[in-house]
C-alpha cells in the first residue's frame, strides 16, 4: 500500500494521460480532471454540469433527484456493512444530499463467475434490509455474470429516484462568505476500517464503517428553516476533496479549525501510521452542511439530536476570496495550511 | 466456444448451485432461477415482482417508468456500435417496452486500470450521441476505477427514467388466447455480430449489430389504438427466452410460425456452423408485440412504416393452455416442436 496510501502527496506524472489510471476513480483530483476533460465536454446536459451527487430533473411538473453509483469495495464484507449495505446508503445519500425524500432503487449486479451462491445470498439480504429500513422500495434490477478474472466477486451498481420538495434548493454552488460548515461525526472512519481489512490491521478499539442512511438526519434539517446552502457526504477523497469542490463551484475560500475536527483515536493512529491523512479518507455515513451563520446553532442542535449527528461539531467557516477558490485549515499552533485535493489514489476500491 | 455454445441443449448439472454460473448472466433458465430463488424472495416489491423489464411507480401522482441495465460486452467495438450505443439504447427500450416516453439517463462507468484513454473518450462520445439522436439526456453519473485484473475494460451501467403516459398498460401477464405475436425484423444480429467479432468470423454479407432505440417505434404503435397487451425486446436468451416469460407470465400457450422467422443468410448460416439456434441469440433493436387480433393488422403496418420495423412479420399466435406455460413452434414440414427457454450459457458477455 505504500506507493498508494501516500499518493496525494507525490501526484501522477502530468504526462500519463493516455491511459485509465487508479487515481481516475479516487474522487480527488484526477477524477476531477476526467470528469472536466472527458465527460463535461461530452454530457451536456445542464444538470449534469451542476456537479452535484445527483441530477434534479423535471418529470411531469415534479422535482426528482436522480443519481446513480457503482460500488466496487474490496472486501466485499466489513465491520459495520457490506457491498449491499455501502450501495443502498450511498444511493440514498446522495438523493438526501440535493434535499429529495429518497422513493426508488434499482440494483444491478456484476457478478464475476464463481462467486458463492451463499455470499449472493448474503449481500441480497443486505440490501432488502437496509432499504427496507430506510423505507425506500428496491423495484428493478438486472444481473450480469462475467468470466472468471474479468470480474472481481461483485460489483453493484444503484439508482435512486427521489421527490424534492417545494422550497428546497440545495447545490454546491450555493456557499457565501460567512456560511458555516457542520460536520455531522467522525472522520474517516470507514476508509481506515477497509484498509484495515485489506491490510490485516489490528485496532486496539473496535472499528468499523459508519456507513449510514442520511436521509432522516437531512429531513430534520430541512424541518428547522431554511437556510440551507449544501449537503455533501464525504465520500472518495474525503473531507478535503468535497471542501474543495464547494469552494470551486461556490467560488469562495473555506478555512477548517484542525482542532474541531472530530477523529477517533484508532482512525488518528492507523493513518499515522500509514501515513495518511483523515482528511483525505473515505466517510460512508458523515454529513457536511454549509448553512447560513444565523442558522448555524440551531442547525447544530439539530444534528446532535438526531442518532446519526452526536458528534456533530461546527469545523470551518466560507470566507471571501480574492486568489480564486480554496481550503485552508488553522492548526492547534495558530499556523495556517493549505488543504488541498486528493491527488494519486489513496485508497482504491473504498467504495 | 463449443462448449458454451451448444449450452442451451446441455443444462447444467442441477446440483451445482453452490456458486454463480455464466449460465446465470444468460436470460435464460438460470437466469430465471436465481430471479426465483435468490432476488424475488428477498427484494419483495410489487413493482420488481411485476418480472417487466422496467418498473412502473407513482413520483407525486405521475406514472414513472424506472430501469437498470448493466452492459459487459466483449468487445467493446464492434460493428454497428459499441458498449456505449448499446446501453443507451438497451436502457432506452427497457423504458420503452412499458410504454413509457423515456426522458433521462444515468451512466455508472467501472474502468480497468489501463483502458486507454482513447477507448473511454469514444464510448463517452457515442453514449452522448445515442442518447442526444433519441432525445433523451444523460443527467448523471459515476466513475469507478479497478486494478488491472479485476475487470476487463470496461463496464457500463445505465439507468433509465420515463414518464407512462395515461391509459397505457403494458405487461408481460396481459397476453391473452388469440393476440397476435408480432416480430419488427430479422433475428439475431447483434449476437452473431459479436460472436463474429470475438471468434475472428468471416461472413459473405455485411453483418452488424441491430443496435436501435425503438421508443419511436413504439410510440407511433400506440398511438394506434389500444389493443396491445406487451413489448418486449428480446435481448439476452433471444426470442424463444422472452416468449416462454410472457407464456409463463400470462400462463398461455405461444406458437410461432417458423416459417414466417425473418432470419439473415449470414445469421442461419453462422448459427449452422456454429450449432447455435438463432431463437436463442440476442437482439437489441427488435420489438416483439403481443396484440389484440383485432388489431394486429394496423399494428403490422404501422411497424412497416417506420425505419425500424420495415422487415416487421406475425410470427405467431397465442393460444389457451390446459398443460401450462409453453412455447411451441410449427416447422415447414408440418410438426410441431416444443421452444425451451435457454439453458446454461450460450453467449456470455453479449450485452
Amino acid at each position: 500500500m505504500s506507493d498508494r496510501s501516500d499518493g496525494f502527496s507525490c501526484p501522477v506524472p502530468l504526462a500519463d494521460r493516455s491511459t485509465v489510471l487508479l487515481g481516475h476513480g479516487s474522487g480527488g483530483k484526477l477524477s476531477a480532471e476526467l470528469v472536466r476533460d472527458v465527460f463535461l465536454p461530452a454530457f451536456r446536459h445542464p444538470a449534469l454540469a451542476a456537479l452535484n451527487d445527483q441530477a434534479i430533473v423535471r418529470v411531469n411538473g415534479s422535482r426528482v433527484a436522480f443519481t446513480t453509483d457503482s460500488f466496487v469495495v474490496k472486501p466485499l464484507f466489513f465491520p459495520g456493512g457490506d457491498i449491499g449495505t455501502l450501495a443502498v446508503h450511498g444511493t440514498i445519500n446522495d438523493l438526501a444530499m440535493g434535499g429529495a425524500q429518497p422513493l426508488f432503487l434499482s440494483v444491478a449486479l456484476i457478478i464475476e463467475e464463481g462467486l458463492p451462491m451463499d455470499d449472493l445470498r448474503r449481500v441480497v439480504a443486505s440490501l432488502q434490509q437496509s432499504a427496507e429500513r430506510a423505507g425506500v422500495g428496491i423495484v428493478t434490477g438486472d444481473t450480469k455474470v462475467v468470466e472468471k478474472g474479468s470480474g472481481d466477486g461483485l460489483f453493484i451498481t444503484t439508482s435512486g429516484i427521489g421527490l424534492v420538495p417545494d422550497g428546497v434548493d440545495l447545490s454546491a454552488d450555493r456557499a457565501r462568505p460567512g456560511d458555516a460548515v457542520l460536520l455531522s461525526g467522525t472522520l474517516g472512519d470507514h476508509g481506515i476500517t477497509i484498509l484495515g481489512q485489506r491490510e490485516g490491521l489490528r485496532f486496539d478499539g473496535a472499528m468499523a464503517s459508519d456507513s449510514a442512511a442520511l436521509h432522516t438526519l437531512v429531513a430534520d434539517l430541512l424541518a428547522v428553516g431554511t437556510g440551507f446552502r449544501c449537503f455533501r457526504d464525504p465520500t472518495r477523497g474525503g473531507l478535503a476533496s468535497t471542501l474543495n469542490e464547494i469552494a470551486a463551484q461556490s467560488g469562495v475560500a473555506i478555512e477548517l479549525d484542525e482542532a474541531q475536527l472530530p477523529i477517533r483515536d484508532e482512525v488518528r493512529g492507523a493513518c499515522e501510521l500509514l501515513g495518511l491523512d483523515p482528511l483525505y479518507v473515505a466517510n460512508e455515513g458523515k454529513l457536511v452542511a454549509l448553512v447560513d451563520p444565523a442558522m448555524a446553532d440551531r442547525a447544530l442542535e439539530t444534528m446532535r439530536a438526531h442518532p446519526l449527528g452526536r458528534q456533530a461539531v461546527r469545523v470551518g467557516t466560507v470566507q471571501a476570496t480574492a486568489r480564486g477558490p480554496i481550503v485552508t485549515m488553522r492548526t492547534p499552533f495558530g499556523t495556517t495550511r493549505i488543504v488541498d485535493m486528493l491527488a494519486g489514489d489513496q485508497l482504491p476500491r473504498i467504495c
